[in-house]
């Protein structure tokens, strides 16, 4: 039977002091639905309410908490405390704060482990960020390749209980060198005692902790993976990354590729929880180059200045011409800034990416030109009466936006796959960046069209 | 131990019809590889190769196979080869298979079925496309309440072969209503006897077939689910979503937001793959669409072409302000549109949205507009020696920059969330869109503000 509480009624609880019938309510909560709760109170009561929980849940709804209230926390409660929680949180999870804290909670948190744990923090925390080591966890079981399918299931019993997942076992050897895989379906679907070596799986799908942890998510997704194997340099098993960790981090990647597609520097903040200065210092950067590069298009029109003030008409169509090939620019781009991002891409696709980006180009840019033809005519000569337009400036207008969609497009896909290759960021190279170059192009082919047409 | 063949190795064993040894090959490889492989062979061939696979593995392959090459294949096996690929696949794959195939195609595969299977397959088909239903898979276990951890074990001894997913065990009453779910590593942890009612957690996170599969996923990465229930409307269990169907939603819901937001209509297929026309199909509306409404920007532009004629000098800025305005207007609207499909904004945070956005706003034009101030001058009117650049124009400049990034942050905030409060898609509100109407804004302001001060 379940019970729906909503947040407004945990609330006025905590308002109230109804503490013993809140706490009997958070006891019988989804630990992700506590840490959504705390984190809707105001700090001091957030860290009121979290000392209440009971022990078993409290180091899993301080896993779900983000890094400011567990900093709160961590500050507000006694070492004992403190113990407990750093024991019992998985390491992947320790680390990911740990990463974010100011040094001195940080020393307070490592005070409070053991000197084992302590030793594994320590060696986390030197994989480099965003590798597969930075978000594996070390909690994992091994078997050895000698046990039967009953010696396995003991062993699980015995030394399951504080791993994050027992669903998939790695086989390794005396020097945890890894020998095969063996789930834990593989073992319920034989009988008690068939050796694990005939079930186990010797082509394992493994990643070095160095590895990029989006190489390693894109891994595990292929495969259909519950868990991927992380080995050191000298292929030994050192942990795994399990399925949940893999989400957040094509999420976090998703996320990222699209704040730099819109000319942002990534934040791995939500939007709300960001302050107005940190976005502001995310969103300036990219802002002031792209406004400081458009004095070359202020520079080409200046050039130009004098047939302008002849023919005014042509003016009118400057933002038509930049926003269209800007557009077609970042279809190519987002396409192919995804697509390498998915690895559907490899440089290795270069030509056969320009030729069909040609090739739609040419049709989008046929299509546009033939209808922009005829709109200029009905609509903007005649329904619009604007003066000045005759049939050599529509048709200059029209050969501009095709030859603009056209190089935009080249443009933007070989930009991405170029910063690829050179071991960029592909989505730097997005639409922003991507629309200021075609602007100055499409200016350019306009005016010269134009003196050519119109015998400036 | 592991062996590196590459896939122009295996194309060479093709050509010359080494077939024995290719086989040999493809029998060690994962499922996932034999598919990529067919995926790069041409068509014939690819039906030939898939034909070699033993019985075992045939199915797994064929699950990861693109339609195309499905569809090929069930045009080339006989009957029989067909009817034990379709026993052996799990039911979402038939089904989404199913949705891309010819009706004649669809005809053969379900005459092949046995009465059972066809009876799901065609519940599954009415669930509306993109429902939780239509990616769920019905094969899972169900177990009783009064079962004990042992009779637990043998049941999913007998019943667990065929089923997608053992490790989250459902517990039912007589009518298929939820009453719990416990996962195999709770069975393992507890002794043999334990009756599993005292195991299983009351508490079950669930959606209904009709649900979004967007939010089933979301659902999934908030609880770090492997598994999600999935009942009817009466609140019977009918089947279940696992994770890495999970993960696909959010990746294709991600790379579809992307799609939008750079101005196409969203494709399922990888890039390469999408012929030319497909192509051209998804990228015109927008930009046609967009090309036609910038018929405003240039009847704007043709109302002040007199005071152009006169100070010929703010033609040249035109590039800048909008595209400035552009920049800012996407980057709020994609940090929205993110949060919105991330649930981290919901429709009752506007107004924490809009003056976030404002405070930012401010903060940007206030630094864009100091620093263009003093570009202009010592750049455009000293270095480069543009003509009629007075502190007046200059003035004007930076004004409309700062008032046309504070408009834009605004429309690029409010639009989205109106969109998706009204039922649209957030993301066809993105960047192109807001630009074009940014446009239209930025020059608005732009002239008003020189006629003001220059006096036309």
């Amino acid at each position: 039977m379940n019970i729906e509480i909503n947040m407004e009624e945990l609330k006025d609880l905590v308002k109230d002091k109804e503490f013993r019938k809140l706490k009997f309510l958070l006891e019988r909560m989804n630990e992700a639905d506590v840490a959504e709760f705390l984190e809707e109170l105001p700090m001091q009561q957030s860290v009121l309410v979290f000392r209440m929980l009971p022990k078993s849940t409290a180091s899993d709804v301080f896993a779900f908490l983000p890094v400011e209230i567990q900093k709160e926390i961590i500050l507000a409660i006694t070492d004992k405390e403190l113990q407990t929680i750093v024991e019992d949180l998985y390491m992947d999870d320790v680390v990911d704060m740990l990463e974010e804290l100011p040094a001195s909670v940080v020393r307070r948190v490592l005070e409070n482990a053991t000197p084992e744990t302590r030793k594994t923090i320590n060696q986390f925390l030197n994989y480099p960020e965003n590798s597969a080591g930075s978000i594996m966890t070390a909690e994992y079981i091994s078997l050895k390749r000698g046990m039967t399918v009953s010696q396995s299931f003991d062993y699980i019993r015995a030394h399951g209980q504080d791993k994050e997942t027992i669903y998939v076992l790695y086989v390794t050897d005396a020097e945890r060198h890894l020998e095969g895989v063996v789930t834990v379906k593989d073992l319920l679907m034989h009988g008690y005692e068939v050796p694990i070596e005939e079930l186990m799986d010797v082509n394992v799908i493994s990643c070095v902790t160095t590895d990029d942890q989006e190489d390693a998510a894109n891994l595990m997704k292929k495969y259909d993976l519950l868990s991927l194997a992380v080995v050191d340099t000298e292929d030994r098993l050192v942990g795994l990354i399990t399925v949940d960790d893999a989400v957040d981090v094509m999420q976090q990647e998703a996320t990222e590729d699209m704040e730099k597609m819109a000319a942002m520097l990534p934040s791995d903040r939500a939007y709300l929880k960001t302050s107005v200065f940190d976005t502001w210092k995310a969103r300036i950067p990219w802002l002031m180059l792209l406004m400081i590069s458009a004095t070359f298009t202020g520079a080409i029109i200046d050039s130009f200045e004098d047939a302008l003030a002849v023919c005014t008409v042509l003016t009118g169509f400057i933002p038509m011409l930049m926003d269209t090939g800007g557009n077609s620019g970042s279809q190519a781009s987002v396409s192919v800034i995804r697509g390498l991002s998915l690895k559907e891409i490899e440089f290795d696709d270069l030509f056969r990416v320009i030729w069909k980006e040609i090739r739609v180009a040419v049709l989008c840019g046929v299509t546009l030109a033939c209808v922009n033809f005829v709109k200029i005519l009905l609509v903007d000569k005649m329904l619009m009466g604007r003066e000045g337009i005759t049939l050599v400036v529509d048709a200059v207008v029209c050969a501009t936006l095709m030859l603009t969609i056209i190089c935009a497009k080249c443009i933007g896909c070989i930009l991405p796959m170029l910063a690829d290759r050179l071991g960029f960021d592909p989505a730097v190279m997005a639409s922003p960046f991507i629309t200021t170059l075609v602007d100055a192009v499409s200016l350019l082919i306009y005016f010269q069209l134009a003196s050519a047409a119109l015998g400036f």
